[in-house]
């Protein structure tokens, strides 16, 4: 099942997509609440969401919808450094140490963006960069989750775009302000629901700038497979439903051409899962503006 | 105005705290919202529960009530590192190269634990640590904030201790997960609202392990001051209501100590801010459990 969160005339809510439709999940059945985390952490609001069917509910071109970010307020917006072979190899090129161990970092919840919402670049960033990301929706809570039962605390999958400025992120060895600029975090363009996914470690995963391929990978080359990560986290901390994950980016970020090319205002930046969908951004120069 | 979030008979509420006693906000004026996240955020509220008086009211006891963490949803839980002068200077000794700007990392919002309740000991952890640090909740929202007006953004003060896992902190140039265990964020005893803090740059700071002094400073001593730390935050993000930053550590952490001195069960960790209250946790074994 494909989950979205969408705006159709200035009003926002939660539905399901069924071909080029999308059916109000909310007002269609008031029993199921109005956001996808509450959703995605309920079997039986799965369910019933699961049986509406085009027939006998409302519905919306998707066309003349607005998709927004599908998840708004993770408790936690969590993201794995450095987690794809090919990326590591072209790390090591650049003199990169490769770390022994899983190197999770935040995105602040702040800097979440829609899928086809604008990316600024901000006034005081020079070096804007691309990273094509796996999300992960915990659908269900835990703490020393064994790998084997890993998958089973998985709600969904998203695309994300796990954007960069990589001037800032090298100021700091935590990275965390270089991965925070408010709409770096464009994610979506939907959740499509664990069930879907037969084999999330074998899903091809690709970024176009400007219409050309920049990354083109399979999650097959993840380091740290997703029931690892999961494994790894609970060890540390309670998994809550809504918390997010991204997993992770292959090779071909512009920090690692030759020479290296970042971002400029007018480029328009698409990441592709198969098997998901895609989101594409548009980079435009910051707005900027005084504090409201 | 010291602002609490409490439990009484087992239900849990905000109140200000007058004296000896506390006043239940919500339930003495319905207009008044349940979270201080809320409140804080707005002017017309505060005003009228700092109107509140214990003859007017009902109160109870502060002797009868259990605080808990005054904010418990914040969208940011940011920490800097490395921000006391005398802090640096340990470290320098031990090695630690001095960062050239801001370090800014996250806690995990789930680490966050009540003032007076237990810390645990995780089994995979063999180096558990404390840091003795000012907490402050953003009042208003704000992007590109100058440092001037940085204060006027700061809804109130709270005593921290960034409790720290050094062994998993060590693992990842990143910190996330050393720092962010289930339970070791613990905030409170309340909030004091700004107006009540003349100079946050001039509070004496200390903490005690088992009684003994092991950090005794002055937030005088911070590299960078609270209002050069939202300037800088805010030129990346848009810092909102319920936010929270806490802003360094003196020297005297365990790690510094000669041999290093780490905490174990049955320890019990004091943080002192003169002007705002104290927490006291009880370090515990973890009491390890299957997920939920």
């Amino acid at each position: 099942m494909k989950l979205a969160r969408y705006t159709y005339k200035s009003k926002t809510s939660i539905g399901k997509i069924e071909g080029d439709r999308v059916i109000d999940l909310h007002v269609t059945d008031a029993w199921l609440p109005d956001d996808l985390t509450t959703l995605l952490s309920s079997p039986e609001a799965l369910s019933r969401a699961r049986q509406l069917t085009v027939e006998q509910a409302g519905s919306v071109a998707l066309s003349e919808v607005r998709l927004e970010a599908p998840i708004i307020h993770p408790g936690k917006f969590l993201a794995l450094g450095m987690n794809y072979k090919d990326h590591e190899a072209e790390a090591r090129r650049h003199g990169v140490p490769i770390p022994p161990s899983q190197v999770w970092f935040n995105k602040q919840v702040s800097c979440i963006n829609g899928p086809f919402d604008d990316v600024h670049h901000p006034d005081v960033c020079e070096k804007l960069d691309y990273e094509a990301e796996l999300g992960v929706v915990i659908g269900k809570a835990g703490r020393y989750i064994s790998e084997e039962d890993a998958l089973a605390h998985v709600g969904g999958y998203f695309v994300a775009n796990d954007v960069t400025a990589r001037d800032w992120q090298a100021k700091s060895p935590t990275w965390t302000l270089g991965k925070s600029f408010d709409t770096h975090g464009p994610i979506g363009p939907w959740v499509v629901t664990a069930d879907e996914i037969a084999d999330p470690q074998n899903l091809a995963i690709r970024l176009l700038v400007n219409g050309e391929v920049r990354q083109q990978s399979s999650t097959s080359l993840m380091t740290y497979p997703i029931a690892r990560q999961i494994a790894y986290l609970s060890q540390v901390m309670t998994l809550q439903p809504g918390d997010i994950l991204i997993t992770g980016t292959p090779a071909g970020v512009g920090l690692a051409m030759n020479p290296p090319r970042f971002l400029g205002a007018g480029d328009v930046v698409r990441v592709e899962i198969d098997g998901i969908g895609h989101i594409e951004n548009r980079i435009v120069p910051e707005p900027r503006r005084k504090a409201a």
